[in-house]
């Protein structure tokens, strides 16, 4: 299959150059012509893009999509309470049925907001993989690691031995679509018996591995009470960076732990929304951006966001570091959209995804900008970053298939799923 | 007319307790019905409301609506190089008709966000008063008086006569949507005389008085040197404060400053995507609202921000607090929605107006929460502050007649305003 994008204002390579009215052709799953010409060839799609422009999909690099069940549990509460006190004990009552239906609903409100891939840490991670499938999404996917007992033996811990099961089973299924994280939830919540080991595993797999790290000031201080050492340093010295590391959140990141951070080539996911909501701080991007860390831009759950726009994620993470730095030179707007894209999509191991290049995956999204707070278009980016809304997106297409355009859903049922949202909603909270 | 609204999620007075499956009946431009059972007497129009919310509409308190054509103008820049180096010169090109069109773009983005009514501070009033007429949206409008010779006489001060001839001759035209406002445009922009005698001509006519004041360290800071007192005491000691009073920005203002804005019952409006996007820093928001200063809440114009809506605003101002302070119970989002609402109608000087409660005005808005990042709702407060978007509002009515309606515009030409503008961005940017 091949689809030509005619008169589209298009977002090219890592520098984002805007080709005003040009052709991007896609064929298969790939970006195969980009240029101001009309191509020679025959395309089976031709799409007049006027008055629209393409670029990169956007990838959320650090979420928990099933809690859109949860959406506004616990609002107003700092982070333990908001955990433990209201959101675990709604969390145990779902079923699998449930996450599958929330990973649904959550999908319908990435597509539609244009991203593309999300990098997940959530339960039921096989059932998660059937509806990405479905829906034809890109998502990294593990099986999180939680370890309490400090003499537990791996083999003794369920989820350690699950996590790697997921990773050989299902790791670049779906074409690559899937990919499988190892994750350790938090250095709160694991011992040191088990993040060694299963450290271990991820290097011989080179696989990537999720962590939650630094989000809160309290989580940051009882690790150096505990551990004598920040949870960076922790986690060095058990091996976990030895292989391909996310750190989501990083709030409270010290200056040497920055250090280890480059030097081990650890990405660093900025969750402006939720670190605000929870009341966790301002992790410092500018100065982590300045050292060369790959910073990329997630929006956490939507219980503590509360939703999944990535829109609204790059317009509030360009503006906080200006205002908390009384600096309005941090942070550009080609910064931000690559921390949505290009830095996110290296983050998940698809080094040939978040760019619109010749020969890369063609995972791009339309927005129009025939709408009264895009005109006039005088900076597309600026446009892009503290103009434009989720809603704008008028089109998704990932892997060279489109998903969701002009309002509809093209790979989900929105009638079932809303039905079905409406019963777990019922059981889940007797409303 | 009348207009009856049925099965609709009604946030209901001061508190906005949510009246489900409600019935709100309009008459003229007043509410005149709220109940959970359905009305006895005839309306001539019936609306069905399923999965809406309807909630007051919005007020936008400090905005130049005009600078939708300055647009992405000066991306980057801290306020000074941003104002005299970017922004003023294109300015100097606006023609009368280029505000009228401009004045007309920004309506176009706040009625479908959302606002109702808005505070504006730009040239060409009289203008902008006859294309806000005909959009039938409700505004304070005023001409902002500047001064730089310490000697100069209120009778050589064009704009000081023409901003009281603006009074005199528009305040609540319109059946009241048209209230004119006093205006000094700054403490670093104005003379003592000029202030003096202009607060006593707005105090003989209880006027409102629009400022900037304190909105950045420079401003702020300057002006102890120059006047050897903040702007807040400056302003007091030369009468402004006799009338009522509203002060954009006040990122600065000092412990002293607030006592003297409580005690004068001054209004302060919160802009925190343009005071971030420049750099200007944080408000102090919460200790305002815990002193019991009235607090409102704005966008700003759009080359600081760079959009009209009052959702993202409201989003933004319920997050950056909390994160400040590293406490999420800092603002809720009850706080918020006054800010956006009522707050801004008490400071507009429109008493009667920013709540639904029967007697007051119909300026009511709908949001369709049939959207995926609106489900589950279990909690209407949060999911409007922290979920909802511009783009999920259906409907907007301004003194009781709908003014936009499911994408629609029933008072604004919108063909015929994108081509007028097409030509005012060639010619201002030679584009």
């Amino acid at each position: 299959m091949k689809i030509l994008f005619k008169n589209a204002d298009i977002l090219v390579g890592s520098n984002f150059d805007v080709l005003k009215n040009g052709f991007l052709g896609v064929e298969n799953d790939q970006i195969i012509y980009i240029s101001g010409e009309e191509p020679n060839e025959k395309y089976d799609i031709v799409k007049d893009m006027n008055n629209k422009v393409l670029m990169p999909g956007l990838v959320n690099s650090h979420t928990h999509s099933p809690m859109v069940l949860l959406r506004h549990v616990g609002g107003g509460l700092p982070l333990h309470e908001w955990l433990f006190d209201n959101v675990m004990p709604v969390e145990e009552k779902l079923t699998q049925n449930d996450i599958r239906i929330g990973t649904r609903l959550a999908m319908m409100e990435m597509i539609s907001t244009g991203t593309v891939s999300f990098s997940d840490m959530y339960f039921e991670p096989v059932t998660q993989i059937e509806e990405i499938t479905k829906a034809k999404m890109k998502a990294n996917i593990p099986r999180p690691v939680l370890s309490f007992d400090p003499e537990e033996e791996p083999e003794s811990n369920e989820r350690f031995k699950e996590s790697i099961e997921l990773y050989d089973n299902y790791n670049l299924a779906h074409n690559g679509r899937i990919r499988v994280d190892f994750s350790i939830h938090a250095e709160y919540t694991s011992t040191e018996k088990i993040v060694r080991a299963y450290s271990l595993e991820a290097k011989k797999r080179n696989a990537n591995v999720h962590v939650h790290v630094s989000e809160t000031k309290k989580e940051h201080d009882e690790c150096k009470d505990r551990r004598g050492k920040t949870p960076t340093k922790w986690f060095r010295d058990l091996g976990t960076l030895k292989t391909s590391c996310q750190f989501a959140h990083g709030v409270w990141l010290e200056d040497e732990d920055l250090e280890i951070i480059k030097e081990n080539d650890v990405t660093v996911v900025h969750n402006p929304t939720s670190n605000m909501k929870l009341g966790s701080g301002f992790a410092r991007v500018p100065k982590m951006i300045d050292m060369g860390i790959n910073v990329t831009l997630g929006t956490d759950g939507t219980a503590s966001n509360n939703n999944l726009n990535m829109f609204e994620e790059m317009h509030i993470a360009a503006l906080i570091h200006k205002g908390k730095q009384n600096d309005p030179t941090v942070l550009s707007a080609k910064d931000i959209i690559k921390m949505a894209t290009v830095n996110g999509a290296k983050m998940q191991g698809r080094l040939n995804s978040g760019l619109i290049v010749v020969g890369y995956k063609a995972d791009i999204i339309a927005l129009d900008f025939k709408k009264p707070h895009l005109i006039p278009n005088l900076n597309h980016l600026e446009a892009i970053v503290y103009s434009a809304q989720g809603s704008d997106v008028c089109m998704t297409m990932v892997d060279g298939e489109i998903i969701y355009e002009d309002g509809n859903y093209l790979t989900i049922d929105v009638d079932s799923t809303y039905s079905e949202i409406e019963k777990i909603i019922e059981r889940l909270y007797e409303v």
